[in-house]
């Protein structure tokens, strides 16, 4: 079988590696050399050209995509030509934080407090509602924490907005969490769903920097339950990811994205089966592959550059994973997952780790 | 960096899907759209196309091969345009076995009892010198037990030394041994050498079927300072596979492959670090990963014909490599890795493979 996948980044590629032995072959839409683009034929053009994805549609027998701000356009031009996963309705709900947020609570997933924000008149509404401090945010296109920004008490609404460029927002509540988590969720388009153990999420800047995977971690099965709702309601195929805040014991949605996730990464050496094949075999309708964990994995982002690579290989327990892009400022450009036999013996290996990496 | 590899089949594959995480880039001399030529640039042309060459020396860092039928020629083209590892003597050793055993027998390792064979006088000769029954072999190109013939006391040898077309062949003596057990070795360009625990390797029909990992075996230290004397006396670079008879407490070296080897396969999910990435490590010359064995391996071929995939994909534990090439009697397909975390559990998921596996 041949998948398609649009978007040539790391994720194409991890998606790849995971898929050649399963027996497929990729080809990958991307409009640049990007670092997937040598891992499967390469059709060089725009997410939303026309042409080219009427010939990713004839050359493989299922699209995929690896990040949630592929045109909607692109994937309705591909509608009825071959099967595209996750469905369309995934992608515009996850796009889009109004859409995401609605649907949470529509399905009785508890969510931060948020308001819609349209113009300088709404924004104040909404603090007005919400109170301070506040998040607003972009409704698409938002990722690594840009397009956010934090309104406090003197924060100056009017030069804020006038920051925003009148981009459609929604402005949140500032959730005094206790953690952030996430899951990963897959489910095949035959209906079999799996999930892995939690993940707890650390940030710098806005950016990833560190997951754990938490087996047996009391909000488990909270967690599974909210992202088992959002797999059935959106009809949906591959993996998902669901990031919450947790405060006590209470989990609030804070986002989802369609597709593999960073905060999954850890599942390559520290899964039965990860999650970049799980996601091949969902969208292939194979059944899925187990979700436990092998021994205790931890994942650490490399972020804008890169640590001494000999010694990072010479930590045992230490597996290292570079995207072959070039570092730069805030650039995630590779993971590091490391794995111990025992909790203990990982947490030896992170320092490590960590005395190695920025 | 980048890295050639000279041949496009299934060991060209995985190493590139071992080498990406390591940052490099892959470019691949292959004269035909074998199973690897998408995970790379494709060079496509003979292995001993100069001009290929020149442009692979010119595009690479490193060149390295995925099997020792590489001409020698070759190899001695790169020798002075870039580094070429394994070494040449070690492919020029290998692909003979009278070289092989005569270097075995030099470095005081033992053998079967083997005499040279270049004509009919010469066969007659060895039969008189190492009696019946024995088995002629021809002295290069075998592979997967082809140009091997069994010699008895009713074998007429005349008709035999004409099928074997005056190809000069060396005669060994049949061996009553108790198993079959191969050695994984690396060493890198600075030295460092690391070895595999053994595999005890099950044929049928000449082919390898199952090969198990053997951590903490009584031969252990025995198979590796067979492969250390190796690794150092051709001053060698990579992965470097030893297989050997066991007759009682003694091995007899059978013969080696300057390369991966199908009997180290279950290194994927078996190991720490698995013998494709330590290959690319070695010839990059970055320090050796651990070749710990994770859990209880053990590796089953896919040999003619492919069993029922979601079959496959069901049983936990069982882990898939399709190489991406058609079925076909005899040809190798594909492997699966079965890991167990108990010696018993190992064995009730083999069994459940082997179910499946014709």
């Amino acid at each position: 079988m041949k998948v398609g996948i649009i978007g040539g980044g790391q994720l194409a590629r991890m998606l790849a590696i995971a898929g050649y032995p399963l027996g497929l072959d990729f080809v990958i839409l991307e409009p640049s050399d990007a670092c997937s683009t040598m891992l499967g034929e390469h059709i060089n053009a725009a997410y939303d050209d026309e042409k080219a994805l009427a010939e990713l549609a004839e050359k493989v027998d299922v699209v995929t995509y690896e990040f949630e701000n592929v045109p909607a356009s692109a994937v309705d031009f591909l509608d009825g030509k071959c099967p595209v996963y996750p469905p369309v309705q995934a992608l515009v709900c996850a796009r889009d934080r109004l859409n995401e947020k609605t649907m949470f609570r529509d399905l009785g997933i508890d969510t931060a407090k948020f308001e819609t924000v349209d113009d300088l008149t709404s924004l104040r509404a909404a603090v007005e509602e919400i109170g301070l401090p506040a998040i607003l945010k972009t409704r698409t296109l938002g990722y690594d924490g840009k397009g956010q920004k934090m309104l406090r008490e003197d924060t100056d609404l009017e030069a804020v907005w006038e920051e925003f460029n009148n981009a459609p927002a929604i402005l949140e509540s500032l959730v005094p969490f206790d953690r952030e988590v996430s899951i990963i969720a897959v489910k095949n388009v035959s209906g079999e769903m799996a999930f892995y153990p939690i993940a707890e999420n650390h940030h710098e800047e806005g950016i990833l920097r560190l997951s754990t995977s938490q087996a047996n971690d009391p909000v488990q099965s909270l967690a599974e339950d909210c992202a088992r709702r959002v797999l059935e309601k959106l009809d949906y195929v591959g993996v998902l990811a669901i990031e919450y805040f947790q405060v006590g014991d209470q989990l609030l949605a804070n986002e989802m994205a369609p597709r593999v996730h960073n905060s999954g990464h850890w599942s390559i050496e520290g899964s039965e089966c990860s999650q970049f094949e799980n996601h091949m075999r969902a969208v292939i309708d194979q059944p899925l592959g187990s979700t436990k964990n092998i021994g205790y994995p931890i994942m650490v982002n490399l972020i804008g550059e890169l640590p001494e690579i000999p010694a990072i290989l010479s930590i045992e327990g230490a597996h290292l994973h570079l995207y072959g892009k070039a570092p730069r400022k805030g650039r995630k450009i590779g993971h590091i997952t490391v794995r111990g036999e025992t909790e203990k013996q990982m947490q030896e290996i992170l320092e490590k780790v960590q005395a190695q990496v920025k």
